[in-house]
Parts: structure tokens; C-alpha cells; sequence
């Protein structure tokens, strides 16, 4: 497949991939630093993407354009998920007054695809895309726990499983056990295995098939909620709502609720 | 410039383009008559994406990947914009009760970057790229009025402009005159120029250097407000609301508050 590698194409979308919130804002020089392209390169792509309407610049300083838009939101319109869920968080949130979200597996990350948060922190705008290592997070474990075996096994096998806090589970024997735990009981709690002080639970969503296609959780500070109290307090209305996406996901097509 | 044009790039971004909301789901040769690329060029083009995890494949349906969402998101996560403005929305929509959206001026579209909706028409997360013609809609002609006079003149010379009800301002002349009078007072009101049935009523929102980076707008049914009404109930907090979004951007540093 060597032959077939369209190198051009991975190279523009590194490009557009070395803007962020940190820089939007990037010179020639900075896009062939971020991207390892030459300045002849860089230069050849940055034009191309200011040609189609991608990027903008005043000779310059770059930036992206709103038409980026366009390729992103291609995939979030496709998916009938996420507009789906939405009102069933917003009454989750009202109900719970903790940040709701719904996110897919990718790879070895879940990515959020609709979020409703509590506080201004961080806008659905902004979390949407946001992606965290699966074996770490409560929705990840769901989704890695609804995988076949042998899917899992390639996941265990290909992925070293990162430590982000001491309370980290990085063993993959240990990982497979807490995966059986969490599919016997039909959903997952993770205390502090993302980042200290962050608790969250999840469910998993499933289509027509059972298979899970995506999970739904509450995340709260470990100051807010014993591990007692979220078990108690919001894990039943979380499963409801679980149960209550799962009716309306079903009820559409089943070829749109795949996501 | 032709030379330095590269090829690959456009064509692979048609690629990603070519999957939407109706046709999540494509075969090759869907994506070659889409893009009107050969069947080896649309698959070279394909598997390069699978390679990237832009995409993913059984083999003989193509569909777009949740990694998508980074390119989208590098932009809209550059702008502080939509993340001032939601609260404020939010605040607005709370009180007159209908929908309100910001947005900004790209060639010679209004692109959405943020809005709240009354109903669950049409959700934030579908709603936020989508373009419309700026000529026949209320931020476009806030942002049109905006422009300095020569990139006005070009707009005007540069862009038909479209009929899309019996009520479209098709004449450039009659449109410059709306424009100047939308200068004068500040806010503009366009009735079923978009759509029969839609009214909408724009306020800019001004960089420190006083140019209109953005515009907000609340948009209604005409069955649900009359001109004066629209006049006297929501123009009050409109201006309210973008006087509020505006002191906010200008607290934060002018660079980002540049969309």
C-alpha cells in the first residue's frame, strides 16, 4: 500500500492541524517548524489552503479560515447521536446539576461528540472533539468493555496503557479485570484515573444489535461526590438516560444511529 | 502561482467533503462520481484518509471518522468568540424566547460560530458552520455594512446576488442603499429575503478598533412577530446583548479577540 500513499494530503492536513487555541496565528516560519516541512513546502500547502478558503493571511501572519468548518462539521452532521442526546443531558445536567457528555471510541481514545456542561469552564463548543485516553475514563471503559474479544485483545496488545495519576490502572491483567467487572454490571466508575480530583460514571449506549456504539456520562469533583454518593445519587437518573437515548436512537433508522 | 498549487491537497479535502448528513455512508465509486475523481485516484485518496484515521472502511462502505473533528475544531477553537458569546445568548434567548446566533463574514457567506436555539429544530452542533448568503440576511448585512468601502465595492462586483424568495434584494444599487441605512442606525431587519416566513434582526459586534468582526442576531417566524414588534421587543436586548458581548471580547487580549 506504500505506493498508494497520498503524501500531499497528509502533509496539507498536518498543516491545518498546526494551528490551535494556543496559536491561531502562525508565520511561515512557525507552520514548517510545527509540520518538520521545508519553508518550500510549508509555503506550497499554506497557498494551496489559502486558495481553496481554508486559511487566511495578511502576507504574514496565517490563521484558518471558518470554511474549515466545513470538514469537521461533515462528520458531526452525519450523526444522528448527538443531536439525539442533547435534550436528554440537558435534563440529566438539570436534574444532576454535574457535566453530562456522550462520546464514541476511536481508536485508543474516546472523543466527545456532545457535552453539556454545568459551568462556563468549557463550552460545548470547545469540548466537542476533545479526545482522552479510553482505558483511563469511565466512558472509555464502557465502550472498550462492549468491544468483541478480539478486538479487545488487539487493544490490550497495541496500547500501552498510560499513567496519568498515581490511582492509574496501567496493568493490562488488572485493565481486563476491571473490564469484566464493568460489562457484568453495565457501567463504569472512575476515580481519579484521569486527573486528580475528576470522578465520573458511565453507560454504555447501544444499538439494535447491543453492541455498545457509544456511552454517556457525568463527570464531578471528588470534593463534590463520594464514590458512595455517585453510585447512589447519579448513577440511576445516568442509566435512564441511557435507557431513554438508547429509545430514541433506536426509533430512528438503524443505519443513522450508527455513529 | 499555478505551479505551486498542490493538487493532492484540494482533491483529498473534496474526498472528506464529499461525506454529509444524506450520505454519511459512500461506496468508491460514490466518491469518485461525487468528486469527480478516477475510481484509482478516489480510492488512493481513500485509503490514505484510512491510513490517517480520517476515515474509516468494512472494506466497501467509506464513512468519516471522529478524528475529523480536529481539523474543524482547530479553528473554532482558536476563536474566543463563540466562548464569550454563549452565556450572553443563552441570557438573551432566556429572555425573548427565540433563537439567536452569531456569526461571522467569509467571502461571501455569514458562517455560524455560535447558537442558541429556542426549539430543537435544529441543534448547536448542527447548526454551527452552516452558511448562508449574506446579501438576504440580517449578520450579513450588519457585516456588510461593516466593510471598509473598498472591499465593499468588491463584494458587490465580485458576487451575483442570488434570489432565493420574491422578496431578495437582487440590486446592487438598492442593496447599498439598505446598507447605508443599516450604518446609520446600527442594526439591520431583513424580512423573508432567506426564507418565507423568516424575519431576523442583526446587531455587529465591534473589534476595539471599531470594525465588526461578528454579528448577532435573533431570528422568528413571521406568523410569531411582526416588523414592530420586532422592533420594539427585541431590538432592545439585542443591542443589549451585543453591547455585553463586545465589553467581553475587549477584556480579553485584542489578539484573540479577532475572529
Amino acid at each position: 500500500m506504500a505506493e498508494e500513499y497520498v503524501q500531499s494530503l497528509a502533509r496539507g492536513l498536518a498543516v491545518i492541524r498546526a494551528f490551535d487555541a494556543a496559536t491561531p496565528e502562525l508565520t511561515l516560519s512557525d507552520v514548517a517548524r510545527k509540520t518538520e516541512l521545508t519553508r518550500a513546502a510549508a509555503r506550497r500547502f499554506l497557498l494551496t489552503l489559502v486558495d481553496l478558503g481554508y486559511v487566511r493571511t495578511d502576507g504574514r501572519l496565517f490563521s484558518l479560515s471558518p470554511r474549515v468548518l466545513e470538514l469537521g462539521y461533515a462528520y458531526l452532521s452525519s450523526l444522528s447521536l448527538p443531536e439525539v442526546a442533547l435534550p436528554h443531558l440537558e435534563r440529566l445536567v438539570a436534574e444532576v446539576h454535574e457535566s453530562a457528555s456522550v462520546s464514541v471510541l476511536d481508536d485508543a481514545d474516546v472523543v466527545y461528540v456532545a457535552r453539556v456542561p454545568t459551568t462556563r469552564i468549557m463550552r460545548v463548543t470547545i469540548a466537542i472533539g476533545t479526545r482522552f485516553p479510553a482505558h483511563c475514563t469511565s466512558m472509555g471503559r464502557v465502550l472498550l468493555a462492549g468491544l468483541p474479544p478480539d478486538e479487545l485483545d488487539a487493544f490490550l496488545e497495541g496500547h500501552p496503557l498510560e499513567r496519568l495519576t498515581p490511582r492509574t490502572v496501567t496493568s493490562p491483567v488488572a485493565l481486563r479485570g476491571e473490564l469484566d467487572r464493568v460489562r457484568a454490571q453495565g457501567w463504569a466508575m472512575v476515580d481519579q484515573e484521569l486527573e486528580e480530583g475528576l470522578r465520573s460514571i458511565a453507560a454504555p449506549i447501544r444499538n439494535r444489535a447491543g453492541r455498545a456504539v457509544a456511552a454517556v456520562n457525568l463527570s464531578s469533583h471528588a470534593s463534590r461526590t463520594t464514590l458512595e454518593s455517585a453510585r447512589r445519587d447519579l448513577l440511576p437518573p445516568l442509566l435512564a438516560t441511557a435507557a431513554r437515548i438508547e429509545a430514541d436512537l433506536h426509533a430512528t433508522s438503524s443505519r443513522e444511529a450508527m455513529p
